[in-house]
């Protein structure tokens, strides 16, 4: 009764403010309604419009391609003079840059997204259509590998320090599953990653993805894996304390490749800035130098590796340790350091073949 | 030499054909350069009325939030008439669901990524802007979902029905590691898919998918857990066999909730065509019957977690086995099943709540 006769008596002086209420309602349930057409009318008229860029780029991504291999064919039947034939590939190459580096490159076919991101993430398009998005992701990506470059020292070193000084040279179980288990999640994360900025244009050769599920697979089996512990364990764990190792050197080498793929990148994107087409240059101005330092390194790291695949297959076959584990580990370093090695010695013919046609035509364009 | 001649006698016939290449050449590349110049002054001009688009339906949602609490507080103050302040809520309800069901949605501010996504995919944006792809996205994630209850329930009840069968009561390591590293593989997947599906404005429940993280971590730790062989093995192995056991229940339980869930889909769906005002009838249209079948097992599961949970603590702390993992496992899964009980209340009480609620506006309606 009192809640009654309060309702009423505050209810009347504000009925001005019930009648602005109503109205801001009713004009907010309008704005819903109107916004929603002009939403539709936007999606619908731009569509229509971008179906027809997507048609445009198809058909002269195919022309080119087209004209491409005519060029080569007339090219190996010795029917088409050397600088003529030069100059048309240039042309291409130009039309190439144009269509795929520009705001265009969006209006291209997507590169399929693959089984393993359609595995972790299902129908989703992970392609961004503006090109600063997808600088910024390669950024961040390399911003990823820098921190991850870090651990991937510190974690093996304090592990191996920590050995020597307080465990009287006996890994307990739990920091190493730990390890392990860090670089399980490490891996998927670089290859959802690397798998994302191939979608979205990156040139990332595909065998360093495969690379990195392979290191998954050998994180996950690492894990199943019993850490022996006393009597005798320094024999019993002489394939963790290589794995170990192998691991920070592995990190010094991931920090000078960062090094080297960023001071790329900048080259890249302040040449795309100045002028889109000459960012092919950027793949060798600037780090020639650090390249001759890089090598090396990269070399004896995948010795190393597969030193460490073939002392943890020795263990395994003719030591104290007879897990399967240990074995599948041994044989996936020695798979994945040949692999490394071939695709290292590709990458540096490709970048070398580029670099004396490079200086081919800067020299006929000087004479 | 001969080279040479077969060159120049080959050439000359085929200058009609190099002149017709020269040109295709010259318009590939010139058509390149067009199509980059459409492209982008198709983005530039999208992305300003995207802009006023967006902005727009930001202040319509903060006018609505505003106003939406300023019915509550009155309505609090028994300054409104109840009938009055229904019509307004009602209003405000329908201006949201135009608002957020409908194309406008996609320029609302998008939810933040959050933490997960974040750290296995970088900063790339999951969220699309089409509706239709929003509804494949979700009907995607049903039918991994379906597959993956079936496998949850093949792949436990078969180790348990090898185990009596050929295995003499004792589990092997290898196919028990393979289960485990299967569940870490698939609750990962979950994770991400229903981060993507919040993202792209699915109301899921976090504790959802903090309950995948929690899976997720269980698996991973049971990795590391030692599977002890003969002798005694029975005793030894009472935690995973209780384990599969569950896991065979999950994978019933599972099945019926997509049957549940997908035919919420399709009632949405079919209402949303029909017309997307309507769409929340969907919440309780034409499923009621199956929610008193589910209900029961799902509670019945969620105490044989806990059931579970308690007998792994009571193996680690007074049985035969005393891994940490042990315990561990127990105290996640007791955790869990506390949370889905929790959880599915609440969510049966929303549920009754909204039916009421509706039952209360159709009668007036029909007064």
């Amino acid at each position: 009764m009192g809640n009654d006769a309060k309702k009423s008596s505050s209810s009347s002086p504000s009925s001005t403010i019930l009648e602005a209420l109503q109205v801001e309602v009713s004009e907010a349930l309008e704005g819903a309604k109107e916004l929603q057409d002009s939403a539709s009318a936007f999606i619908s008229r731009n569509s229509t419009e971008e179906q027809s860029l997507r048609q445009r780029a198809q058909s002269l991504d195919s022309a080119i391609r087209r004209l491409r291999s005519q060029i080569y064919s007339l090219h190996n039947d010795k029917a088409l003079d050397p600088k003529l034939s030069d100059k048309l590939e240039e042309d291409l190459h130009r039309a190439t840059c144009v269509l795929t580096d520009g705001d265009a490159g969006s209006f291209l076919p997507p590169k399929a997204h693959g089984g393993f991101l359609r595995m972790f993430l299902g129908p989703i398009n992970v392609r961004s259509s503006s090109k600063d998005i997808q600088l910024k992701v390669k950024e961040e990506y390399n911003a990823y590998r820098d921190r991850t470059a870090l651990l991937f020292l510190l974690f093996p070193s304090t592990l191996l320090i920590l050995r020597s000084w307080m465990w009287d040279g006996c890994l307990p179980t739990f920091p190493v599953q730990a390890y392990q288990a860090w670089l399980l999640f490490l891996y998927t994360g670089l290859s959802l990653r690397e798998n994302i900025l191939r979608v979205n244009g990156s040139d990332i050769r595909p065998w360093w993805i495969y690379h990195h599920y392979c290191a998954m697979f050998m994180a996950m089996v690492s894990l199943t894996w019993d850490i022996q512990g006393q009597p005798n364990c320094a024999q019993k764990q002489r394939g963790v304390q290589l794995f170990l190792q192998w691991a920070m050197m592995q990190g010094v080498a991931m920090l000078l490749q960062n090094r080297y793929q960023r001071q790329r990148l900048y080259t890249r994107i302040a040449l795309g800035k100045a002028n889109r087409m000459d960012v092919v240059w950027g793949e060798t101005a600037g780090v020639d130098g650090q390249l001759w330092l890089l090598c090396p390194i990269l070399f004896i790291m995948q010795g190393f590796e597969a030193y460490v695949g073939l002392q943890l297959l020795k263990t395994a076959l003719f030591g104290v340790v007879t897990e399967w584990q240990v074995s599948l580990c041994g044989v996936l370093l020695i798979l994945m350091a040949i692999g490394n090695f071939v695709n290292t010695v590709q990458t540096l013919m490709v970048k070398s073949r580029f670099k004396a046609k490079m200086k081919k035509t800067k020299s006929r364009q000087e004479l």
